[in-house]
């Protein structure tokens, strides 16, 4: 159950009663929220005289519920602003790796001609096997926000665990977290204290209720600025790296007060097919997609398959524009 | 390996030739068509006389293959046209289940008015539980053969299993094979003896391969005229019924020559997604869709969940076509 | 709800009841047994002067529940009782497919050897390719009932979908309803009013629920001798060809009444498995175990990688035994 | 590919060769080891000099393959040897999380009363939900070493993320990485430098490639001693919590040299079915298992249906000594 409080109660007042509770709190600019567990359902006696609004809810997706915030949340940073009733799909392109200066100038040539400003690029690659790239680390950062300084775009880019979470919040301008590293409590509740957007993957074996609740983590630390990645799942199906799951996201749109991000790239596995599931979840009326590519997939040093060229990436941002305007929206 | 063989063999030494050489073999206008296992790469020296062409594949995915045929398959009933260089898609309307001829004359007035003239409704209802409704049997067929006679329409309904596909090849206009009869062999081979076109719907537990294969099934029995149809694939997340595989969709575009048909009536469950669902299967550039509507979802006799009333699939109609033709196609 | 009525009630009477109150009905011995909707509770007043005992169920589980039969059945067939108080784990064994009557002896040499009675092996197979052998179909069967004759074995052996059904009834003494066909309502009707066993394998894409309504199709027929078997559930994992469920197993022994025969061979799909996995399932106190040996598995016509040879098999079957005897149960 | 290199090198050769050579390395006892992409499959003429012996490999399944080391690893702590030629079977046991002292010794006389010296409890507890029980953090860990100190006992205990890792290196014998934490690098990385055994749990939503390979990232990094461990794997599956992949342990048998340990709890989720899997485990020849057991399962503060009741868990152990001798081992 969720309470906003009247702001006045002390320190000392605010963790008795919390305690008391089993409250998770926090404080933005209007109200003391308490988070009690789903399974209360009506205003605690001895909270009544400080609670001024209150939402019960039926299970732990509590501040990220429909119930407690009919619409979409509207998340900002830079120049971006997502959700909310925008009705813009963000763009947020760029190779799965930096590589080089180069390598990034290259794709800011791409972002800048087609006016994208969003980019994005991993330094700290959590990889499957410890006998591949790794990621250029800190060094990769610095060149993004090279490319921020120097191109104006806004950066994305991933935390891989809670050892490099600080060099992202320093650097990033949406701090991602991967799908690997969703459950990761301690990415989670930091970026909870972080005052920058947050763009939280399913993890590929995660069911949605686990999802939101991850998101839960973050927000009831007390940033409100968190965005939903649905990047595709694992299933029986191998002729394609996961499966997107756009059915899912039908309830995420339905359920949740939280922006919608999509990445068909990690889904597919497969550059063949990015084009089309970009189509489709554009067509869905979502709130933003990224989508890899590279100056030259072919020597990608990871995940070389599934990333568009430049001119397939093009070819793709012209069919995108009119099926956004079909849906009343626009790619920004 | 594919091999079409001059058509002036005679009965018997085709099958001889055919023994000798593990291959299925059928007849069409032009040609007679040897499938031999896909681990044969040359045309074996016997052969070669009669040869005219040949095709090696790298799997049993053969006669559906893009590398024997690189374009679509148009395939064709009623008025309907589908695939091939028609860059239509069709929608095929519909409840669940025949329930009564009320029911169905309302739904008739609602695809006249939205001018749709495929029709679809089952009479044999593969039900998981035996306590609940089978569906109408053979009267619903002729209840669906009455629809065909007083509006023109075209009828798709499902055959059950193998005791009824006689039934069905005599009512129907198109064949539906249902997700739970996709490997059944009973229909299978009866159905590639069929002269009706054949709308092979995907097992929620079957790979991509599998599913190819049992279109071969069909295809090798010398009906050529088979559509696939994705309808939710069986995963861990348990919000959604089924999970609609667009990546899957993808690959099928790209392998195989098969016009691809989607129904996410079924793979979403619920009727709040169906639209969204719908819009990014349009935004694919697929080739048909497969939407339950219901005159009144509450009391339909199965799938009651998952059914648009008539208003919401009007309202659905109405998002389709702009996205249609933002991919450079048309609903028809 | 399950209900036991007095077997004085007409054929009229009976069946007008039933259709009120849309009960699926049979008679044994002792009963006329209706089976209403799960979602009856209360024994309808109409019902209640008939009525000698009732039993209301949480779903369309019924008679296959606990709640209706605390205890495991009995099945029985030759010289083989199964379930019930016999503390037997029943040992079926053989090759995937007949592939001629020369393996069939070398393999009812083996069976002989070790006193094993159940002969199991394919005639009708439901491959998944067309241009793969498709079994010996009606010559295999004669081959089988050979092997009876001369050596008494039981016969177990699978129907492919209702085309076939009436020779397997025919030929076999336990009827076995493979993974592939395990929602075919023209076998699990027909196999309702059939007077042999069944062994009805789960579909490796379906829920523990549709399995277990699946037999409810073939005891509400009438057949009351139903056996479940687990062979392994499709999941992401590819290292193995399925995954043997054997929390699932648990659930079967805690939930249901019927005996639980296990298939490692299929789970796992290569050799090396299959012997710990048996010793895995044996440990767990099962009914019937369900291996495939063959005299060459490099020249199988079928699953070559995963069927033991004789000399593989006989050390399985070596500590098997002791495993039984630990849970209290011996090797038949 | 693996290099034993001669111990001789300077720091600064070995740095400047393994640079060159995308060579991950680290030095024990005997040898410098390089591992090397596994695409590499001969040895590189520049290190041939230094190299006393190699193995090439199928993928980055290396350090832990059966290729490198055909025997199964022994792993050390406290009096525990696991693995090798032990033929021992290690138990360990104990609640899910660390929740009193009190509850502790309750466990604590059971496990005394039963012979056995491995305890297990959780202190960081990586829930789902923010809104429910946490673990006792700290203070959790220093009543487990309480727990040691008093009764003898080793200590297993789980790592939630990169900021408790160095608490948890401190206080426990074994280091136990969560399902959620698998992929953690923060975690591998740190674990690889350790000089405590590491008990590796496989992500429900991973492939045994990625499980081993994250084994791979701390065997790499120098730290020999690891374990893998087998908890369940999400399927389609809902009647239980998780697929026990026994399945996927005959591969890791047949394929990598670290000791194999099972948690039936987690995968059944429900306690009825925890002896039933239990004894499957055992009857495979598996070199641990991890079972939970609470004084009270109905006040638990986490996982209270899968907990066994000491009683329960008095009788499981009872009935695992037979099958343990069954298949030549003993339970320690």
């Amino acid at each position: 159950m969720i309470l906003h409080l009247q702001n006045s109660l002390s320190k000392e007042q605010t963790a008795e009663l919390a305690l008391r509770h089993q409250a998770v709190f926090y404080s933005n600019a209007e109200h003391l929220i308490f988070v009690l567990p789903s399974a209360v359902k009506t205003v605690p006696e001895e909270l009544k005289p400080f609670t001024e609004a209150s939402w019960a809810t039926d299970s732990d997706i509590q501040l990220a519920s429909k119930a407690y915030r009919p619409d979409v949340r509207e998340v900002r940073w830079g120049n971006t602003v997502i959700g909310g009733n925008t009705n813009a799909t963000v763009m947020i392109a760029g190779p799965c790796s930096v590589e080089s200066e180069e390598q990034l100038e290259v794709t800011a040539m791409l972002l800048q001609e087609l006016q994208i400003t969003n980019m994005r690029a991993g330094a700290f690659k959590p990889r499957t096997s410890p006998y591949s790239f790794q990621g250029m680390g800190e060094d990769g950062l610095k060149l993004l926000a090279k490319m921020r300084e120097k191109y104006g775009f806004s950066i994305v880019t991933e935390v891989r665990d809670a050892t490099n979470v600080e060099a992202i919040i320093e650097y990033a301008d949406v701090i991602q977290i991967g799908a690997k590293s969703m459950y990761d409590h301690g990415i989670l509740r930091r970026c909870g204290k972080a005052n920058k957007p947050v763009l939280l993957k399913r993890g590929f074996g995660s069911t949605l209720q686990e999802f939101v609740q991850c998101a839960e983590f973050i927000l009831s630390g007390g940033n409100e600025q968190v965005m939903l990645c649905e990047r595709g799942i694992r299933t029986f199906e191998t002729k394609t790296r996961f499966t997107l799951d756009l059915c899912g996201v039908s309830y995420l749109k339905q359920y949740t007060n939280l922006p919608v991000v999509l990445d068909p790239s990690h889904a597919m596995g497969y550059a063949y097919g990015v084009a089309d599931l970009s189509r489709a979840c554009v067509a869905m009326g979502i709130d933003g997609l990224l989508v890899e590519t590279h100056p030259d997939p072919r020597v990608a040093k990871s995940d070389a398959s599934q990333q568009l060229d430049h001119n397939e990436f093009r070819a793709l941002m012209q069919t995108l524009n009119p099926i956004a305007h079909a849906v009343g929206r626009r790619m920004i």
